[in-house]
């Protein structure tokens, strides 16, 4: 989920950081705590992870059903247990409701749940229980459990120096979608995918799992809040830095379109819109061409976007040259 | 929690129904779903459960500290799996927050988790990951893992007719606490003990696997929304009825005095108070002495208020002979 506490006193890592000082983590309960896409615990490789969405603050119904609300809700479950690579199992919901919804609508929220499992091919993945309550705003907490059958979970922490960093999927779309239906525009049929990435984004659970079992990549997270937010992360997490390729990141002939025609620039939404739901990946060089193979075989696209260094920093190259990140921006290509 | 979509066009349970016609019990996967304290995954006796805390509705930081909130929240899911029979483990928090809370009352929130934690000797509970948003009102949702490491998981279902009725704990005080702090009488030392069960409960995490371990119990549940909503839920679950007994609810010293305080009769808080936490239990007649020597061997009170029937239906006896609930009442004793 977003960054959505800024402007306050505090922001949410430190709410976090607070949260892990009290709650320091617990090597003998669990492989790995607080600060990735899922805890792992210590029995069974079993993994677990909760992500909330809140009316007025994750999604508004101006933009967005509250059926859209719940897929999507689901889908960022889904998408930190396979950025994980694991295969998701049985889940809770704790949902919160205001009086004055409609049956209807709360009937078509848990509906699309239902349908996110089932369009995701997931025939493991139950909802087994949760809490049903009275809210002023309308909410979903959702806490889901994963498996990591036999391979290794791969975490955040696992980049090398010299390793490619590659993203699978379609970065920017869920931002485009969400400035088409902000502007009013979501029905306009030629547009209909962006939108569609933001109202019932697909997570990657078949690859990221396939990712893991076939040791394609050292780390691995998912691109819920943007590349330039949780490239950074990760790169924390593993002690190095990066390089990137301002040239990656050409739009496709169709958000080139979408961009000419909003008057913006793609690659805002592709360097820093969230909710995409990709797989942000490092993998060794030798790897990338097995890597490309496997997001073709299940039709995702694979961009590989620079490189990790040993120094700390995360710098921006043009022709190979090092620029600015302002004069990296899509209208200067 | 307590029913808290009253008043609406459709209530709790049409939701819950909902959401079991969309998502049916998966045998394969869950030993029990949707409809008991916790669900239990088929695998390893794993117990989940969610609990949801929603500010104005479930708490009001008039009455209480959001640290109040947070440390009920959290009870109420370790009292859920000791409902069970189970040993809570790890848990996930989504945290909503209000962007105004002071950075304070949040680290206070979270501290009072551990220390509930630790006020319940609970040293394999642990926070392993969970979501921080920003929203409207404060909210807390918690998930609790917890194992049932080697004797059967207690259901609601398991009542017989002829079994005896027992409630663990003291019903009412929470209820009392309440009351107490609605007319602002929190601060009065004599009535303390109330106003700490209502704002500090405990869960029985110490005595629900117990009772389960030693097979005293045939159904167990916490009695988080009040007897008199509790009760009926468990025996609908086994399918069975039951005589309660008038005078088994005779309020102690202490809270007969504050009813006579407050113009209250204690009755209407022991039968219908919720956030309780303590253990409704249905055992065999040849159990209840030795289940009320493990509620004593833990400072917990026993206190038998009836029995089970083959005839489906909840009726009330005084001195023998079956009263209307009306007839019932503290006042007429």
């Amino acid at each position: 989920m977003a960054e959505v506490l800024a402007g306050g006193r505090w922001t949410e890592s430190d709410v976090i950081e607070a949260i892990m000082e009290v709650f320091p983590s617990r090597r003998d309960l669990v492989t790995l705590g607080i600060g990735d896409d899922c805890a792992v615990l210590a029995r069974g490789e079993r993994l677990v992870t909760t992500d909330a969405s809140v009316e007025g603050v994750h999604f508004d119904v101006a933009w967005m059903t509250l059926a859209d609300a719940a897929y999507r809700c689901l889908t960022s479950n889904l998408s930190d247990v396979a950025a994980m690579g694991g295969e998701p199992g049985c889940f809770t919901l704790a949902l919160g409701l205001r009086p004055d919804l409609g049956f209807d609508e709360i009937r078509g929220a848990i509906g699309a749940m239902r349908q996110c499992v089932e369009e995701h091919g997931l025939s493991r993945c139950a909802l087994v229980g949760g809490d049903v309550v009275r809210s002023a705003v309308a909410m979903f907490s959702v806490t889901m459990l994963g498996e990591v059958p036999e391979w290794p979970v791969v975490t955040r922490a696992g980049a090398r120096a010299g390793d490619v960093i590659a993203v699978l999927g379609d970065p920017g779309y869920a931002a485009a979608g969400l400035e088409l239906c902000r502007r009013g525009r979501a029905g306009e049929s030629s547009w209909s995918r962006f939108v569609e990435a933001f109202r019932r984004p697909r997570a990657q659970v078949v690859l990221g799992p396939l990712l893991a079992r076939a040791r394609l990549v050292t780390a691995m997270m998912d691109t819920s809040d943007g590349i330039m937010t949780d490239l950074p992360r990760m790169l924390k997490s593993s002690g190095c830095g990066a390089e990137l390729d301002v040239g990656a990141f050409v739009p496709d002939a169709a958000m080139a379109a979408l961009g000419c025609e909003l008057g913006m620039d793609p690659l805002g939404w592709m360097a820093s819109g969230g909710e995409d739901f990709g797989l942000l990946v490092t993998a060794d060089p030798c790897h990338v061409c097995a890597l490309e193979r496997a997001a073709l075989e299940y039709g995702v696209r694979c961009r590989v976007i620079g490189r990790c260094t040993a120094e700390r920093r995360l710098c921006w190259l043009k022709g190979g040259r090092e620029v600015a990140m302002e004069d990296a921006s899509f209208s200067h290509f």
